[in-house]
């Protein structure tokens, strides 16, 4: 890999499609510095002392906000949080008025997810901070490909040459296509797997192998990475039945006998145990899912550090 | 002005109608001050350490919490906040109850925004600390228009001598009411305009000219300040429609045209876009609406460290 | 009392039942010193500096969530909050795996409250951090009858030998159990008050006197603890009416009149006025009631101190 890079280009983080694999690389170096940290009685360095961080979500989310605001903290940003309950957004003012509100308190970042897709470059074309993306709609969630980029090398030592399944619903994951468009980057092979009713049109534009069979999918992977059904999509239209689900998508132990002997199994969470996930997997010796989540606070604070201005090179040093 | 001015009267700032022109003045040299420590790219100066600061919203708002709440930050208090979801509220406790639990645990100063006029100057009554009073129903909002005195400021130089108009639902406005008390106060000549059936009585005391038709108020005015149209009066008793608000009272390019040629638009947000205003008048080069909102840190920042005793002149050194 | 105690055996402060005297009076001993901290300018120790803290809220709250906050806050911690509002409880994740997910990003403590009973012990059986107990489901409060004792000892020097009548909801009351333990622990007499159908059975095992008679309970009481009563068990099975209830169980002034000259009344909050209590009681001599929000967070700065491994005499030097 390019050891060259040692900034991003952009001051945004907007989606894993502005990133070449030498940025890529920058922030996997940094986030295993910045891991360090929280083996530190006191977790917490002074990089972003004085500087404010918004954290905006128009969705609601446990695991990303908490760990964005975690990151933050630990980096010493001053964090402001808002929530679409309790605010302005109640009384009907648009998106664009509350980002330009916002960013007329020159926050130095704002951390922003939203239902739209496309929102977070929207927002990042006015402001003169950072904006990270913590998920636009369907279309990406960069922290959590390379969370689950991270969390893939820690285990195996490298994403070129792993075979990776991504199964579920393909068509609404913003998980999904940030980590496909990491992984087939970094050099690894991408087969994506789910319900026909749930895969867009043009999937294989995104580089990837295409099944409807969970067999096939698993088959000998290295790594097998599940989405979250959303059950607004199990009314009729998409998905038949939670048990139907189940029995064509459902992650068993059974099923990852298939798959390579050291197999590791993913999840952005929240997981819905018993239709996407079986509770043995989930709670099993394949499962790195609650490495996914502590690592997400140090690839979090590594993407902010960066964005900050803060050099690679002097993070590992 | 009055040079000799250097500390505010009261521990609490409940309303304009409380200040001298002194004490106006006051709030805003040493918002001046405030404004450069958001230039230096630490933003934080340490005259709140240690001291806790509530903020207590019992109305949904987005801009005036966070605008506390990073001014708070940025003097380094410690924040808490509560908003009325989630909180004892919800249990049946009442306002008095909650805010004599939350002076209990001795916070330094509780901001506060309350549906009922006069709660803040009630809180006052019973607490150690400091209050700030961030609307009190249809009574006052004082730092919202120490904030637009300063914006003005900022443009014209001056308020004394400056013919603003105030345009909108006057009697539910305590936007408009701390406005009208603070220009007036200033030397400024305040037109008020609206439909009669949200004029206010008594509105002839407050020493402001009154029309109902907004060219007038518009003729020659060197600031047209307009405000916010709540959706729940159009229902009926006070308001026709929206699309007939907009003919008579929407601010529009060909309604500025009888201004003075350096006319400023304000807006105290969030915006009605096509109800009180039109989107070319918000995002045209009349407007100071965005620095308003990044004035309103800046402000409440000098307002806090007022109140905790700060010195005025020392600000300014 | 043991002198010996200077810090407390478990990392854990999951409910009084686990705590001995000589730990219950270290966290007395130790909260006095807190309470100092209060009166200072900048009411703030360095003692949690880097350390991380998790309010995860599952019922809403008021006081007890600000009162850890601020408790947390003064002991420079770095807080998260999560309630339920807003969060991936919303999209049917579980505790378990919630509160698995908050565990995975190395919170130093988790303050939890939980409709469930044992949800804290739950969650201690997996955390590598401390977890304190803020309220679950019937069972146990324990700060709360921490706090209750401490204000206790302040009014009347001492537990051992008083009368203490608790009154009300005694079914479905943590507080009530909390106090119960600890109070008979520390060698006062309980007495317990309420109607029969909120009586839990196996009250006798507790080792308090029980009578449905608030005469009886209040005679010659040093202490009288007022339960709040909750409206959702008003409808039919449990409780007459709110006239009734006030009638047997409401504390006025008349009431007080048998009980110890010097007595003390409280209550844990919020009140309900007028059903539990008369408001010439809630703001009368007797009161003691803003003491214990005031005392709340001593109490909880002490057990914050002390799990973190503080030592009980350094924070008494």
């Amino acid at each position: 890999m390019s050891t060259a890079t040692t900034s991003l280009r952009s001051r945004h983080l907007l989606g894993i499609s502005e990133l070449d694999p030498g940025e890529i690389d920058l922030v996997m170096q940094t986030s295993h510095a910045m891991k360090e940290v929280a083996l530190r009685p006191i977790k917490k360095v002074p990089t972003l002392r004085g500087r404010t961080v918004i954290n905006l979500f128009f969705e609601p989310s446990t695991r990303t906000r908490m760990s964005f605001e975690l990151a933050e903290k630990r980096l010493s940003a001053d964090t402001l949080g808002m929530t679409t309950s309790g605010s302005s957004v109640v009384k009907g003012e648009t998106l664009w008025d509350t980002a330009r509100t916002l960013e007329a308190m020159s926050p130095d970042m704002i951390v922003m997810r939203h239902a739209a897709s496309g929102a977070a470059h929207h927002l990042a074309k006015i402001t003169r901070g950072s904006i990270i993306n913590a998920g636009d709609g369907m279309h990406e969630h960069p922290t959590q490909a390379l969370l689950d980029a991270f969390t893939i090398t820690e285990r195996k030592g490298r994403l070129a040459g792993l075979t990776v399944a991504i199964v579920g619903d393909l068509v609404h994951s913003r998980v999904f296509r940030s980590n496909a468009l990491l992984l087939t980057r970094m050099g690894a092979t991408v087969r994506a797997c789910g319900p026909a009713t749930l895969m867009p049109p043009g999937l294989d534009r995104l580089g990837v192998q295409v099944t409807t069979s969970l067999d096939e999918a698993v088959e000998g992977a290295d790594v097998v990475m599940m989405l979250r059904v959303q059950y607004e999509r199990m009314q009729g239209l998409y998905l038949p039945s939670v048990r139907e689900y189940f029995s064509l998508f459902g992650l068993t132990p059974a099923r990852l006998e298939r798959a390579a002997p050291d197999v590791i199994v993913m999840h952005p969470g929240p997981m819905n145990r018993g239709v996407e996930i079986d509770s043995e997997v989930a709670d099993g010796p394949w499962s790195v899912i609650l490495d996914q989540v502590a690592n997400g606070v140090a690839v979090r604070m590594a993407a902010l550090y960066l964005l900050a201005g803060g050099d690679g090179e002097e993070a590992r040093a």
